[in-house]
């Protein structure tokens, strides 16, 4: 797995949607698919608050995808 | 594999839930769902007490979410 | 996975794609199939716009082939 | 995957197994379910005597959990 | 995944394979089977030309065997 | 994965195999099972001739578990 860089268009991009509150699918490697809010992310896990009201730890090695809504 | 860094996140998130005996929703690349607390964690596995009583020590590669109940 | 070398004949090829907005069948490992122009690229992720307007951030570890059309 | 360690609580946690011939359900992602006693383990297997007298060579990148039996 | 070294006797035997341009099916993670001939490899990919004539950048990360026809 | 060290028992394990001619079952992340007698192998593939007389290609990361027969 790449190195964990802050700089990465694709962790900006992630920071800019969590600042935004933007909700996105996250589609998973099992084919979930959880929709959310991402409170935060790490190099190990992005952290979601699900339409649910559920908060579930997500392992960046198991993300496929993630679709802003809207 | 993201390097195992104590400091982030998420990994002291799973701390919290350990100290707390939290009981957690286990989700697994083959599509398992296992519920039960988690006793501890390390670089290379997760260690769980299952709800039915059976110890498991789960593969850190093979964890797609965890979810905190109630 | 291979260190992010922007000199890779696979990086220069996707690159290629990008500059001509060439329209490409990308195939993930949930067996998805998505269908649209790549905007850009990273060393954790391709970043497309979909034929259906969407856009779609796709982790480059969930990534199995990627074929132009036409 | 995390640097092979053998003072990690994980690979002590197997060695005991080891030590103490613990029979074990050894779940792999292709959601084959293995029966047996661990021989031995390194950074890249472990060596499984199953209960049917058949030894196996399992890749460690490909196991799920393990569970001791009684 | 292992550094590529092109010295590598599977690296050569691709190699070999691209020079005389060989046909083989190619088996994917995604239990996908692809026929064609290798046009070239790097760490990151292979480049197929399929027998349908289609061009296809194939993850090396996917790949699960090659078979060599005739 | 590991790095590939010629001393581990697996991978001696293997290299016994190879000098024995022994067939062996080989069992693939997409469930495929194939059987066949290791020629090679290095830190990116086996080479497997198999029972139909196929020489195969298999990559490393591919590999669920090998059972020697009889």
């Amino acid at each position: 797995m790449a190195e964990f860089n802050t700089g990465l268009p694709s962790v900006r991009l992630v920071q800019q949607w969590i600042k935004d509150k933007k909700e996105v699918d996250v589609k998973l490697i099992t084919n979930d698919l959880l929709v959310g809010i991402i409170l935060w992310q790490d190099p190990q896990c992005i952290y979601l608050s699900e339409v649910s009201g559920q908060s579930t730890l997500i392992w960046r090695d198991s993300l496929v995808y993630l679709k802003p809504k809207g």
